[in-house]
């Protein structure tokens, strides 16, 4: 019998995330500030100090708190599946193996971070944390994080989601969070917008607003982010160091081919991020790393590498990154988590680098792949995953053409039983490709903001 | 550090399921026929063959097939817990594990014996089987199995649950099973009932009556049943018989008490089944084991022991065991799965010889652990599952009175993340309570079929 899964006991459970900061073999560029443009940290109050510290470390390892490992240990580690269904079915040579993070209680990879940044801000003596989510995941995964140490959560939801996702809402009220429809009446911003269009649908640029507008406010508050700086891939990396050990001691296997979407980039690099090291030291030269992302919101295969800001509003950093402009509002596609008009400047400072590479794919042909892969493996994934394996499986048709028995990792980010709306529009013939928004990018390129050079 | 968790490697998975049957000290009387009431095996054409010997075995242990074996290591074994943080919460000596089910592709233990029975019918050359489903738990994991072994399903299921629970269809949809709202035109009782009342919401009885004639009819087609019969608890046991390994091997550890929610018995069977041997064979007689119902429908603790047909229209055998007559149709709690009006006859059997015990709890109570158990674990449970939490709490609870340090084991079912609106409800005050339904028993207890004396 050739093995199906592979399992790390807890008591091999990595002990310190990995900084690939340490080994870039030139520095990122740092932030600026969004009002003077000059360099900058992380803005002070929003974050607690640990967190701005670890944002801009170069320390290669940076220990995981015993009472995070504690958390961890709940769900971690996960574990790292071989696709012998998927293979069959599609009578590739190639050898498919996934990291299924869709079985923590959240049901995806979010809670690696929202757990840590839950913990230092209880350490660091803060009552109180606000986000803003989309569609909710983000949310729900800080609403448990929140839950477990204690804390007071308010998540701003774009209010088309609020009011079209009810289930992902009373997922992070049942943690105990309390989230309200953004815009909403509790925030300067929020009123502002309301009096303007009382029907205002909102978006997360709204959204970052009012959740920033509310930690600025509250002595006892603080600011939390799911994806895109570095801080938040360094605590993904728990699940890239746990399949590395698995795929080099269990499974005696080393990738040709990684695979992950890619909205903000966590996930993703999560993943990644430890086995970039063997390309960044020259050790494992030919790895490659794919990083999907939809047709609709290309950052890395359209976007210009430029200087703009995180979010919608202009109120974050600014950034050197891949982007589509921050006014950009990408099209409706369901998967949500990929509708970001930027890229995080790891992922992108990477691959100005030549060590990554970035595809687009186009949404009926993911939920085709998400599909095919419900049917042979079981797992009904979500939207964001189904772009990394629409990839997966045309590396793998590839090699059955090329005769090929190539080793491909799939970052699996998480199940899709939230989101099943999508596959019924899917298999009811009501899902639409849509194409590159050339015209709207056009427009969006033109607000980028100007950056005195350092 | 103390542990949270227990992993089985997949090469020490089962490689048998228990049957207690070898094992009673009485044996399980027959079925009867519901139609000349004398006794039968299960009715010939609608099961295969292999699931016909299985039902009546007295074979200690029966191998699982290598070919369902490699299903199972898609998600098996699962992982038993340590609920180190609830115990924190509660402030409490006992030692509560929890087996969680929650993590297959279905979100539930079903699957483990939807795999199984698609298994016997591909084998003996079937290639359809119909089936009902009420919330779609059961339905959507039997499409999962047939998926696997490329079997066409139709799924007969209730019409309230097919409008009000659109997520459970679309599951079964992407596995590729077809769904229908029943009462459906396509039998000839649906369209019976149909033409009587053209908005009849439906019942799980009607369903089982569309599903069974569907099968009756095409000679490529079988039937297929999710709980109560004892080929069903029989596959179950792969469970039951993972966790005991891990207590005893990697935990050190045998539980004083076992706690599981029941409806028609196979998840919590499943459990317990491997344990309760150390019963019938006198080495654990201390051991209690808690069967855990609603209120609202609780077969054990308040229906009567008697002769009474599985389904609610009279069309499956007459078995003995505990029930609330076949025609109480139970209040409409959110834990779909505990609403029937009989028990698995194995459970019944072994409550009547005083191995297993029954207690009964109330609607919000349940939501006030599920909610307890998500801020402290993490895990959003299913609300059957909610049912033994309530339980495992409460003995815990008992513990910190008296100062006994006891191992308490919980059956996790499953995931709940189908089931928000149900803690929506709680959570906004919306849910209520539901006393036993005393009245409309004792009407029902007046339709038991009157069986001959074997």
């Amino acid at each position: 019998m050739e093995r199906s899964k592979f399992i790390l006991d807890e008591k091999d459970m990595p002990t310190a995330w990995y900084n690939v900061q340490a080994d870039l073999p030139e520095p990122l560029p740092p932030l600026r500030h969004p009002g003077t443009k000059e360099p900058t940290r992380l803005p002070p109050p929003l974050f607690p100090e640990a967190i701005n510290e670890q944002e801009f470390s170069t320390e290669r390892w940076i220990d995981i708190p015993e009472e995070v490992q504690a958390i961890y240990r709940t769900w971690r580690p996960t574990i790292l599946h071989r696709a012998h269904r998927l293979e069959k079915a599609l009578d590739t040579p190639a050898k498919i193996f996934f990291k299924y993070e869709g079985t923590s209680q959240a049901g995806s990879h979010k809670p690696n971070t929202a757990v840590a940044q839950a913990y230092y801000n209880k350490k660091e003596g803060i009552k109180r944390i606000t986000t803003e989510t989309g569609a909710g995941q983000w949310g729900s995964a800080l609403a448990m994080g929140c839950a477990f140490f204690g804390i007071e959560l308010k998540v701003y939801m774009v209010k088309v989601s609020y009011n079209q996702k009810p289930y992902r809402r009373n997922l992070m009220e049942t943690w105990g969070a309390q989230c309200v429809p953004s815009p909403s009446p509790d925030t300067e911003v929020g009123r502002r917008i309301l009096a303007e269009d009382p029907d205002s649908t909102g978006s997360l640029g709204i959204a970052i607003s009012e959740a920033i507008e509310d930690a600025f406010a509250r002595d006892d508050t603080k600011y939390s982010i799911g994806s895109v700086v570095n801080h938040v891939l360094l605590h993904q990396t728990v699940n890239g160091l746990e399949t590395k050990k698995m795929m080099m001691e269990q499974a005696d296997a080393y990738p040709d081919i990684i695979v992950g979407c890619v909205g903000g980039g966590s996930n993703f690099a999560g993943l990644f991020l430890p086995f970039v090291k063997d390309k960044l030291d020259g050790t494992k030269p030919d790895l490659r790393i794919i990083n999907v992302e939809p047709t609709s919101c290309p950052t890395i295969t359209k976007g210009v590498y430029a200087w703009d800001y995180g979010d919608v509003a202009g109120m974050a950093p600014i950034v050197l990154m891949h982007t589509l402009g921050h006014t950009f509002v990408p099209p409706p596609v369901h998967a949500g988590g990929l509708r970001y008009h930027g890229m995080a400047p790891i992922i992108c400072h990477l691959h100005k680098l030549g060590f990554v590479e970035a595809r687009a794919v186009n949404q009926l042909a993911t939920f085709e792949a998400g599909v095919q892969f419900a049917r042979t493996e079981g797992i009904v994934s979500a939207p964001e995953t189904n772009h990394a394996i629409r990839v997966t499986i045309d590396e793998a048709l590839k090699c059955k053409e090329s005769g090929e028995s190539k080793t491909i990792l799939l970052a699996h980010s998480g199940h899709g039983h939230f989101d099943m709306a999508a596959y019924d529009a899917y298999l009811s013939g009501k899902l639409v490709d849509y194409e590159y928004p050339e015209e709207k990018v056009k427009e969006a390129l033109k607000h980028l903001p100007e950056v005195p050079s350092a």
